[in-house]
């Protein structure tokens, strides 16, 4: 059998081993969600496993087969979960199955877990379920196990968007299928983007609220809120390296910390 | 009894006429939530409650009981959960409940309802809360039912911000406990205000992820997240205004831009 | 900041003092529900909030924030859930919502706590959120917090009810809207209650049995269940000090029963 | 196979056949339940299957099979839910356990339904699960499904209550394992009791609140709260006669209503 | 009173003795389902039951009131959930059941527990009712609690299988309502077997998917899998007798192994 | 973009477009489960994968991401849910998961979706959650959505069994980890097995009971309930083309049946 970091692709006894060597598990949490006309749906899944697998050759950690379902997407970050394609979980739903796994790595002996989340929307409920398996497992007697939860994209820093978007950052509120997924994809799954397909309208626009049923007319027909015109390979290899390597330092620290009594 | 757009304080036939006549229904909803050592515990109740009221009766409208109870606070926008006196639910306990509620408005005819959130980890809660009142809406055959859902720290504009902080903004994220909160309630709530007992520490800083259990030393011990020093009643006069204004121009926009095919 | 015995209106630090010397947290719980057309829709919530008060200024203890939405109205005790403006709750909500407070307050190291019901329909569903908390509070290890349910009106004495009543009683059953809870707005918040606006007809008769749904017609269209016009601010008075003296002798009873093997 | 009004002894033909000329459904929903040292655990669901049975051949109707298991014993109803023998069910799952036979109920055809309610503590646990079974039914567009819910103990008049009580009627709030039952079951299974065991001691008086966890000591130590040494088969005739009689006069009653808009 | 292994015919001090002394609980779970029309809808709960108080007998244990009402009926085990008379149960709701009961006997001291099926679809969502109760339990510090499941019928042996169809065994997925059920039926209940109304169709057939909806026609019109025509009393005294024998087997065995390390 | 039967590789235009013209969607449900000593933990998500995606290009249909953890592996069928690598969901979790799915494939526009099961012990859970969105979805006036569940290895023909196992087949029970996984595996992905691995011990023997908690010395230690030892690439491509050919063929018979009032 190959060598690999994906708990997947591991005979029980090897990853016992490692879980026994003290590895850190992570966990990429994403969603089947549209992308825009020139992007398959599965960047959410395949980007935070592709960082996760980049961090943990890195680190010596796991990584655990992708929460391939998320969270109902939002309009002013991915649209709006009426759009077809986009399939998503309730929330209890998405919490429950965070709570459920965390706990069974918990059983193994994991003691430190990461979930990395391709999904905006995925967030809060995210946290809930870690909530929710903390709480169970101090009743399990377990007090020592600690997780770390981030989104790749916060990894990114003020150096590359100025390199990224030299015609300005819009932000990341209208980067659904922009330019940051884009150049992460056509770097790490060309044959997933289709660029002749890419969306040239202006950045979507919101006012200060929602609204419920969303109102269709405010999300760009493409599915993207932004374009992704001026994303390229390049840009996608200089952001996935910043983020392993943002994701790298935090775990390092985050973990020292508890040890260190908050101090990293 | 007394003229009132407060639900609780109408008699049940007037409250009829009121929703009879189309007026949207209002619902602040906060947190019991520490505030720093210089503020009440209740402004996530008191401040989106006092906005609701203010719109209401600009705009005809009726403002319910609040929802007093929200999620679970988070290290980087409220210090965390682990602190004393702020009290939390379940985000499925907090979603069931704005979905209960939502379906008894609309049960008794109400098609127009704003949820005003007043606590930073309610929106997600919320959201999902109004989700699932939809969903079943439709299964009762309701198929009008309307839910504007907004924050109403999200109305202040840039020039007021300009204005509160003149020394520059930190970001709505320290804003706990900061200059924002503690000017409103200076001017809505003064007695619950102690400026003597203001923190002057530096603003909170957070690295890019969260961990979970909280590394309490992360929190400044005032439980504040920067400094309200420099809030001032007529600051907080200032932000209600803007507010108000603000959300009394979505709704408008809102409930107008459902029935004109999303053209507000 | 003024003195007080509301935990809202209390900064964190002195609510710590306050929880860290023992004192009892007082939880009101109520409804939203309509009252009959003299009467404001909130006396279940304002009615155990201000004995609430009376008692915490007594004893020394805390009133929380009230949980503002109860459980179902049933027609036998409240006219029915189909009424307009009555906005309640699923069971399981109403449970959830106590139990997650109830291991808040423990959280913060209260001991004893007490739910000062206003809403008759709420009872089991508190009774159940009680247990569901005392269980998952053992599971923390926490095996001293003590919870004492109580509705306010179990504390009229029968000299009391001879005084109020001389007319003869109807009994607690057809109480709603009636002299009880409309004497008591009057003397609390007289501003609520427009006594020109009294039902006047015959307190209303019920089969031994329910049915669902509702045969609405056996409600009264006032939505009251008997007349309040022998209601008076005297009357209030005198129930709302009776209720008060009841309930501070029965915290002493029966915090000190605990203590003493179940010996008063 | 015997002639029956018991739905699990019919072959399906014959219950298809009875639903579809518009027998109503009976569901008898007891506990299993300590009830003294003089007296089986299961009366709550033998009384109340008994009765519907004796309901059933009077109006046409079917029997369905008892729901078991109960809510949690209350201590001024039963005792407290820390007695040995008594076995409950969490709130929610009986409301649950309720809407769902409910729902296969009118599946089949059946449009009146009936719940025989033998244990105290069920009753707002039953309300919940018929209105949740009331409202997915509208749901599955079935309007015309009506329930009766009744405690079969509403049904003894005053007159037989002079009659069984002689010396005077305690309440029933203490008639647990007291003379009501006990006479009852001498009447209908007179090898479930044995007199010469029944505890003597008078009757238990509670405060007019309850504490949770319970004070074991409030209950008497027998688990029955006032002494069945009346209890004689001979009231227990009278007993089922007049619940008989007053349910079968109900069910016409109500289900009568429904069809005259609310007028018996 | 009578001798007894059925819990609900002891009084509670009997009950506790007998669980002081560690006899072991033995709950059976059924199902309401129609059996063809030559047969009652109550087998799934009669035979566990009878089989369970053979047991008791033999090994000194108890037997808990049924679980009468199971998980939905599948096509090719029990001809389908939507045929009328079968009422079924939320998968959720009968786990909950489940854990429920298993806690509550795990707190009166029972440590030994044996979950008898009668109802094929029951199987996995009671086994899912053990794992959440075990969880819970173990959070109460109770370690020791150990439940065997089965399923009746699996005690039946090659060799009675040879003796009960000479014919050939066509296996017990098409079993629903035939020789074995109806010959049990026959030894321990006769009057609720009409063997004039046997169904005479060949064995049912089906491909190796399932199909939602259901496609009715799939099911024969009888409700049976098979044919219990060959079914007879002496058959059911035979398979009645191995099944006893064999559960009575099985339990020394299970619960010697939990205490020899695994080794019978 | 290439060409892709996979929904994650299309961007939602191509999705949409198929969905229109009716396209089945096939839903791989698995498991992160220990297979031995020799293989993967992933083979239960890889295989109904890679048979999902052979079919959907013979019948042109598409495949949904799988689902990629599920129930708690039995300890007859997979050794038990105790075993390191093996992480699972509570069966409430996966029936959710399923049906938030199927309800939003069917918000797409799908009407016909097919469930492969590739982790035994999923089954009843995932039926559970096809019950409740069906249910769900007539709510919605959806009614003619049509879900086939099936497990891939039921579709292995006696004449295939007789190829695979000349010794002899020892059952479906004890095939987890067995000849048939590992040789499919050794077909689809001869990276992810080490034949040099492969435990040789005889095939795993279990009473007719189960037992909670797992009695872990009747697991072999290998985690294997058989031995794979005569497993070969040949086989697994003779496995892999029988079942594709065995649901391709149900597909188009149930698809049909349903149109055809059950007459395939």
């Amino acid at each position: 059998m190959k060598e690999s970091v994906v708990i997947g692709e591991l005979a029980w006894p090897e990853y016992a081993r490692r879980i026994g060597v003290g590895q850190p598990v992570l966990i990429p949490i994403g969603a089947l969600e549209q992308h825009g006309p020139h992007m398959s749906m599965n960047p959410d899944v395949l980007l935070p496993t592709a960082i996760g697998v980049g961090v943990a050759e890195r680190i010596g950690a796991l990584v655990a087969p992708a929460i391939a379902y998320g969270y109902k997407s939002q309009q002013k970050s991915g649209g709006g979960n009426h759009l077809c394609g986009t399939t998503s979980l309730d929330g209890h739903t998405l919490s429950s199955t965070v709570k459920d796994i965390l706990k069974e790595f918990a059983r193994h002996g994991a003691r430190k877990v990461c979930l990395i989340n391709g999904h905006f929307e995925n967030s809060m409920f995210a946290v809930e379920g870690i909530d929710l398996a903390l709480r169970e497992l101090r009743w399990e007697n377990v007090h020592d196990f600690q997780v770390v939860m981030l989104s790749y994209w916060d990894f990114v820093t003020d150096a590359t968007i100025a390199r990224i978007y030299p015609e300005g950052f819009p932000g990341w509120a209208v980067e659904h299928g922009g330019v940051l997924e884009t150049s992460l994809m056509l770097h790490l799954h060309p044959h997933l983007v289709d660029m002749s397909c890419v969306p040239t309208h202006a950045a979507a626009t919101f006012p200060p609220y929602d609204v419920f049923p969303t109102i269709r007319e405010w999300t760009p027909a493409s599915g993207c809120l932004s374009s992704a015109a001026n994303a390229t390979a390049e840009k996608g290899q200089l952001l996935f390296d910043v983020c392993v390597d943002g994701i790298v330092n935090a775990l390092r620290e985050a973990y020292d910390a508890r040890s260190n009594g908050g101090k990293p």
